[in-house]
């Protein structure tokens, strides 16, 4: 008899049909005589038209009331999955991220998990239930109601299976896995069997959408093994884990395509120790999020001057550049100049560690296929580089064709 | 500066726009400086449409889920009507029924309120705000999830005021207040400025279905005081209080009409001790509502034998036919009659209890009137006909103008 947490997104419980394939599901696994927690988001859409009537009433609604409501959406789908398994005789009883123990710091809306003390999960099991816990929220020690944020149903379930010391985590989604490169562009990528946290957290970075990065954090510190598998059908996932010595065997895992950066390069900055400090403390400070950062030393300014280029979500472009225009007298470079049809192409594998040769190999085929690298940014386990949006896809291809297939 | 509670029904809260609407009222009373702790109902809709999705799941739902699911339509309201009043700068904190400190019994879907222990109300109100609460719902000591079945918000909302020692308890509506009759059949029906619990009760369960009897019969054991008044004007309403020796001088104080009756006969029933009970006990305890009951003594029968009729909610007519079918060897009457064409006319008032004649006035007008009187059961402060539906509205408005135009 093992103890399994399986989680379910959004899409997987969008209906009432839909919950009720998730409780046939989990029946599935509890008349095996597995126990069975199961962690729901809000059914999709439902988020969003909380969402909107908070906006009717208030513009910037308070993230305390924000979080009061949203936490229906949740405690809405608990309830429904719960009464779809009685239907199916299959016992079981519902919990809310507070009830189940889950608490959180004060942060509203996107708040974290202090410490877990799951009691009544335990006395539901305990009593035969299954067990169907509300995702995405928690409360303070006070009695707040708190949610975590972007990713945070994935979140509670890592969480509860490292709390309950469960035997299984699988997440699900609506895609079979983790695969080498994003199908839809690459169509003889492979799902994974498995993957190292650090290969899922570098692909997450690079675009790779399956899981928020803080979940995958979460399980890595906590060693937490998880599958992420599709709701659809029965294949099995990709098992998300520490990584092993057999693993770097490969020494690339996936490659990743990300669309959503932006290039902002400032020409001509100041050389002078603290400059770095200028631009990006206050552009941390509004929450705009950058990623590669790129100094290059150009000989060509005469004085001490350099330029440097940074990427941002494109989404951030417009506040990034309102920021540094106000700052410009500050830092004292030159001109500003931004690029929106960038991307940002990255091959991940923890083999890269103990075999040399990829960064050459990634340029070489850019080179061939007639791909002109912008911005170059290594990790230990990660090579990007910034092209031109428009060469993406063909680049995309080519380096998963040399590196992959 | 007085501490007020306000409760907001269904219909009051039952759009954005509504909500605003009464985020405007209680600014007006929160900006002369009262504190204002306000209970809401789920936006009307809601709780149906909830309702219809459990049904989708399970064709019985279980209480205990249902109450996790109906919850969420109150906890709704609370985070909007915040976000309102924060909207127009007045600083305001949702509280869940668990989270104000309203603690019921564990009887799932029709709670009774145990206690009430506001800390966390207290605190908000001395930090400035307005509380705004969820009507309808509490928790178990165990932390389990409950809802107090119909008239819950009321009931909320006037254990608030008691719990609170309020200087005032303001249930919102879409009425006025309460009136001496139904004004869509008694075109000059009065609104009363004051009425007593009891003959609030009288009325409530004589079909004026302002508020459920539960929560006047709670407002009477606690003595709390409270308004029935109108969110759509700012009309004074009906102030409900215990009866005044000033209240006595008026006889009649309204007459009500309860179309929702169904009378039953059964003839020829053995008149032996017990025989009441046999008949009584199984229909309680199929939750069969018997109103009146009148034994009427019939000479005719030669045995020691009686007919009995007695009035049931017409929902509960064919539920109580069957029970009584199968019971009939049991029981050992003759035959049974059912008649749903009848309703009841109540005349309520306190000063009946020191003025006599009201009975022998009533028949009067009803046979001048021409109305049949079918049964007839009296009380301390009301006396209650049945008679034919046909002639119901005729009677009401006959008796509303000899007692109280």
């Amino acid at each position: 008899m093992a103890l399994i947490v399986q989680k379910y997104g959004g899409t997987s419980v969008a209906s009432t049909d839909r919950i009720k394939a998730v409780a046939e599901r989990v029946a599935h696994y509890r008349n095996k005589g597995d126990q069975v927690v199961v962690v729901v988001s809000a059914m999709s859409g439902v988020t969003d038209k909380l969402i909107s009537m908070a906006k009717e009433m208030n513009a910037m609604p308070a993230e305390r009331e924000m979080d009061m409501l949203l936490a229906t959406g949740e405690q809405t789908t608990i309830a429904l999955a719960a009464m779809a398994l009685h239907a199916m005789d299959i016992p079981a009883a519902s919990l809310t991220g507070a009830q189940a123990g889950i608490t959180t710091d004060g942060v509203h809306s996107k708040a974290k998990i202090k410490n877990i003390t799951p009691e009544q999960v335990h006395a539901l099991l305990d009593q035969g239930n299954v067990v169907i816990v509300a995702g995405f929220q928690g409360r303070t020690t006070e009695g707040q109601i708190t949610t975590l944020g972007r990713g945070g149903s994935d979140l509670t379930a890592i969480a509860m299976a490292s709390a309950l010391k469960a035997d299984l985590c699988q997440i699900y989604t609506d895609v079979d896995g983790v695969y080498s490169a994003d199908p839809r562009i690459v169509h003889n990528a492979k799902k994974m069997d498995r993957i190292s946290y650090d290969e899922m957290l570098e692909l997450a970075s690079s675009g790779a959408k399956v899981m928020q990065s803080r979940s995958v954090e979460f399980a890595k510190k906590f060693g937490v093994v998880f599958e992420v598998r599709s709701s659809l059908n029965h294949h099995p996932g990709t098992i998300v884990q520490e990584s092993t010595p057999n693993m770097e065997n490969v020494v690339v895992r996936g490659v990743s395509l990300d669309k959503n950066q932006a290039k902002v390069t400032l020409e001509k900055v100041p050389d002078h120790p603290g400059v770095a400090a200028s631009i990006f403390k206050p552009l941390s400070e509004s929450a705009v999020n950058v990623d590669m950062i790129v100094q290059n030393v150009s000989h060509a300014h005469g004085e001490r001057a350099t330029d440097l280029s940074f990427t941002v979500e494109k989404t951030d472009l417009a506040k990034a550049t309102k920021i540094l225009a106000e700052l410009r007298k500050n830092i004292g470079y030159q001109e500003i100049n931004t690029n929106e049809n960038i991307c940002k192409l990255s091959v991940v594998g923890v083999g890269m560690r103990s075999h040399s040769g990829v960064a050459a190999q990634l340029f070489e085929v850019l080179s061939e296929t007639g791909v002109n690298i912008l911005m170059i940014s290594t990790s230990e386990i990660k090579i990007s580089v910034v092209i031109e949006c428009v060469q993406g896809e063909v680049a995309l291809k080519a380096a998963h064709a040399s590196f992959v297939s």
